[in-house]
C-alpha cells in the first residue's frame, strides 16, 4: 500500500531537512494565540530556494498538501496545519544581504525576522518603515504573504508598497525569480503583486528585495482629547491638511484607555481630566527646537477649529514612548482580560463614528460582553474586541461567536468595508470573504488558484474553500 | 457569408455608440507621435460600464479583436489598431464624482483626462500627485492600464500606488467591480493589482477610486551643478538623506541643456559657467521664509560633501518654473531635432554613470547620431534618445534601429534593468520583454492571458505575441 509520506521522505533524502517526531513538530502545529492547531506528519525545513522547489515538486507529485509557515504570528489560522498537512517552515531562509546604498534596497530571505531587518539597516541610518508588535517573531515572507500593515501605513503603506523584487516558488516547483531593485519597471505584468497578500495559496515566497528609507530627522507625538467622537472624520481631515508629515493617527476611546491603565503597569493617561475620546498623533518633522515648535504651532491650529478640547505634546522621546505605550498596551490588556472575539475591519473613515455606535449597540445586546473598540483612524481600520467580563466567566466561551461575527461583518458590509483590514482571511474569516468581495471577484480568485495550483496542495482551506 | 462587423453592428444596435466612416474613425487610428497607425472597421464609444460589458461580450462571441483606447498618448503602440481590430474608446466614461473628504478619495471614470482630476480637486486644496506632460490628453483608464509614472514617483509612486478601488470588464463581458475607498483591505487576493499595468490585454478598466492628498505647504526647487557624473549615486544618497521632503531628483547633462536652450525659447540655464552635469532637486517643505531657509541650509550641506560645485535656488514660484522649464522642454527639443530613437529604461541607480558611458560609446559608433541622455535619477529611470543630426538628414531614418535597440536593451539587461521604466511594452518593445523578464515569468503572463481572454480578443499583439 502506498505511503505518500514515506515517498516524500525518500524524495527529500536528507534527514536534516525534515522533522517527524511529535516533540520536534509540536512547535509548528499551534499558533501563538493557541487558538489554531492541528496534527502534521512532517515539518520540512528548507535551507535554500532550490530546496523549496524540490520539496514542492515532490509534494505536488505525491498529492501531499502543504501549509507554508513563517513566524507563525498570524491571527486568522492561516499558518498551522488543519488536517494532517505537511508544514513547510521558511525559517532557515534567513539571510539578509546585498544592501545597495544608491537604490536603498536590501535582499532579504523569507525567514528573516522583522526586527532583524530593522537592526540590519539601523547602523546605516536607514529604516524599514513597517513595524508592528510581533516584530521579534514575524518573518518577512509571512508579512508579504499577508500584506502586513502596522502603525505607519498612513505615510508609508503596507508591505506591498515596500517590495521591489520578489522570488516565489509555485506549487509544481517552478521558481519565479525577479530580485530586481528597480523603483520603476513596467515591463510586462507585475506578477509579484498577485503573490503579495495571497496567504500562501498561490505560491511560496522565498526572497524579496525591500526598499528602505532614511530615518526621518525627528518624530513628534501628541495626544489630543476630544469631547465628541462624531467629529473624528473632521479631525482626520484637519490633521491631514495641517500636518504634512503625518505618520500616525490612532484613536482610543476613554473606556479602552481606562481598561489599559487598569491592566498594564505604566500605561497611564497624561490628562488630569477625562474626555470621551483621544487621538494619538505622530508627525515626522525637522530635528531640534524648530521642528518641535513647528509641530506645536500646527497643532494649535486644531484648537482654533474647535475639534480638540485638550492636548499633551511629548517634550522628549521618553514622553513620546509613554504616549505610545497606552496604544501599544491595548493588545496585552485585552489578552489579560480573558477571552475575547477580535475583529480587524476597515470602514470608510467618514463612517467610523456611526460604526462605533453600531458596535456598542450590538454589545449592549450581549449580557456580560464589553466592547473595546479602537484603531487606526487614518486608515479607517477599527480593531473591534468583544471581551468576556468576569461576570460571565462561568459561561462557555462566547457561544454566540458565529452570530456575533455575522452581525459585525454585516455592519461592515453595509458600509462597503473590509472584513480584513490587515490580518488576512486565513481559515477564520473564510466564510465571510463574500461580505467584502463579490461572487465575480471570488470566482476569479478561484480561477487563479486553479491555474497556479491545480492539485490544490498549497495551504488548502485558507482564503477559499 | 458571415460578416462579423455586421453582426456586431446588429448586436450593439444604437448607432450613436459606433463610428464607421473613415472621416469619423481617422482620429482613432493614429497615435499622437504619428508612428503607429492601422485601419479599423469600427470605433465603439460606450457611455457606461454596462455598454462596455455588452460590447465586449458581443466581440468575444463573434471573435472580433478589440483595441481599448484612452487618450491615445502612449508611445509604445499599444492603443492603435494594427490589423483591422475594432477600437473601444473609453473617452465618454468621463464622470468625476463622489469626492469623500474623510478618505480623500474620488471616483473617476476611465475616460477622465488627468488635468480634469487636477482641476476637480484643486478648489478642495487637494492634489492628485501623478503629473506628466500629456496631462491635457491622457486619460485615467489608460494611465492605470500602463501604470504611468511622472516626475514625483520618488515621493508618491506610480499610478498603482494611487488607486484604491477599481472596476474592470473582462473579455467575456463579466464586470469585476470593487469601487471601495479603503486604504487597507486584505480580504482575499488583491485582483486590481493584476489589471494595473496590464496594457488592456487582461480586461478593460472602466472606473477607479483614486487617492488624493493635501497640497504640500510649499515646493522648493534648486539646480545643482556637478563636475563629475561618476558622483551621481553618491549625490542621490546624500540628497535623500538630507532632504526629508525630497519629491524630485532629475539629471540633465550639459549637452542636453545646451540643446534645449538652442531649440526652445526661454529654456536657458541659470549658471554663467558651464558644468558637465546638473541635477534638478525639488523638496516639499514648510511655507514661508522658514521653509525657504531650511531648504537652503540643507542644500548647503551638499557643498560640504564636495559633490556639488555650484547651485541656484529658486527664490519664487516663477524662478522655480524657470528651472523646471529646462527639464520639461527636453521633449519638445527632441521632437524639434527631427527623428530620434527613444528608450525609456531603468537601471539600478548606482549604475547610472557607467550606463551613460556605455550609451555614449554606443552612439560614437553611429555616424551622425547624437545621444541625448537624461532622466529621473531618483528612480534610476534614464530616457536615452539617439537623435539623427542634420549631417545625416538625407539617410533613411535610422535604418540601424533594431540593432541599436538590441544594443541598448542588451546593456540594460546586463545591469538587471528594465526595458520599460514607465511607458509599458506595447507592440514596440514586445520582442524585448525577454530582456527584463525570465522565460518562467513570461510563461506565467501567457497563462494569465489565456485564463482571462481565451479567445485572444483583447489588444492582440500588445506585450505578448
Amino acid at each position: 500500500m502506498s505511503d505518500p509520506i514515506a515517498d516524500l521522505r525518500a524524495a527529500i533524502g536528507d534527514p536534516a531537512l525534515m522533522l517527524e517526531t511529535p516533540e520536534e513538530t509540536g512547535a509548528y502545529t499551534t499558533d501563538w494565540t493557541k487558538k489554531f492547531n492541528g496534527a502534521t506528519p512532517m515539518v520540512l525545513r528548507p535551507r535554500t530556494t532550490a530546496d523549496v522547489s524540490r520539496m514542492l515538486a515532490a509534494c505536488n507529485e505525491l498529492g501531499i498538501k502543504v501549509v507554508p509557515q513563517g513566524g507563525n504570528t498570524g491571527v486568522v489560522g492561516g499558518s498551522t496545519p488543519r488536517g494532517g498537512e505537511v508544514v513547510l517552515s521558511l525559517s532557515r531562509l534567513n539571510t539578509i544581504a546585498d544592501y545597495d546604498p544608491a537604490s536603498a534596497t536590501v535582499v532579504v530571505g523569507a525567514g528573516v525576522v522583522l526586527a532583524a531587518v530593522h537592526e540590519f539597516v539601523a547602523p546605516l541610518e536607514m529604516e524599514f518603515p513597517v513595524d508592528l508588535g510581533a516584530r521579534g517573531q514575524c518573518q518577512i515572507g509571512g508579512m508579504l504573504a499577508t500584506n502586513a500593515g502596522g502603525n505607519r501605513v498612513l505615510r508609508y503603506g503596507l508591505m506591498r508598497e515596500q517590495v521591489r523584487g520578489l522570488e516565489v516558488v509555485l506549487a509544481d516547483g517552478t521558481v519565479i525569480s525577479n530580485l530586481n531593485r528597480l523603483r520603476k519597471d513596467n515591463s510586462g505584468l507585475d506578477l509579484k503583486q498577485l503573490f503579495v497578500g495571497s496567504e500562501g495559496i498561490l505560491g511560496v515566497i522565498t526572497q524579496a528585495v525591500l526598499q528602505v528609507r532614511p530615518c526621518p530627522p525627528a518624530r513628534r507625538t501628541a495626544m489630543l482629547a476630544m469631547t465628541d467622537r462624531a467629529a473624528l472624520p473632521a479631525l482626520l481631515a484637519e490633521v491631514r491638511a495641517r500636518l504634512p508629515g503625518l505618520s500616525s493617527l490612532e484613536v482610543l476611546p476613554d473606556d479602552v484607555c481606562q481598561y489599559v491603565s487598569d491592566q498594564v503597569p505604566g500605561a497611564s493617561m497624561p490628562f488630569t481630566e477625562r474626555f470621551p475620546i483621544y487621538a494619538l498623533v505622530e508627525e515626522e518633522t525637522e530635528a531640534g527646537a524648530a521642528g518641535h515648535d513647528g509641530f506645536v504651532e500646527r497643532l494649535s491650529g486644531l484648537f482654533e477649529s474647535g475639534l480638540v478640547a485638550d492636548a499633551v505634546v511629548a517634550e522628549s522621546e521618553a514622553q513620546s514612548a509613554g504616549l505610545w505605550h497606552v496604544r501599544e498596551a491595548t493588545g496585552e490588556a485585552i489578552v489579560a482580560a480573558g477571552y475575547s472575539h477580535k475583529f480587524d475591519i476597515t470602514v470608510p473613515q467618514g463612517e467610523i463614528p456611526e460604526f462605533l455606535d453600531e458596535m456598542e449597540a450590538l454589545a449592549a445586546t450581549l449580557p456580560g460582553i464589553k466592547p473595546l473598540l479602537f484603531g487606526h483612524l487614518g486608515d479607517g481600520n477599527v480593531h473591534a474586541n468583544f471581551v468576556q467580563t468576569p461576570e460571565i466567566a462561568d459561561k462557555p466561551f462566547l457561544a454566540e461567536g458565529p452570530a456575533l461575527a455575522k452581525a459585525v461583518y454585516g455592519a461592515t458590509r453595509a458600509r462597503h468595508g473590509s472584513v480584513s483590514a490587515e490580518h488576512g482571511i486565513g481559515t477564520l474569516k473564510r466564510d465571510y470573504l463574500g461580505y467584502s468581495k463579490s461572487p465575480e471577484e471570488i470566482s476569479l480568485m478561484r480561477r487563479f488558484k486553479g491555474l497556479l495550483d491545480p492539485n490544490g496542495i498549497l495551504n488548502p482551506g485558507v482564503m477559499l474553500d
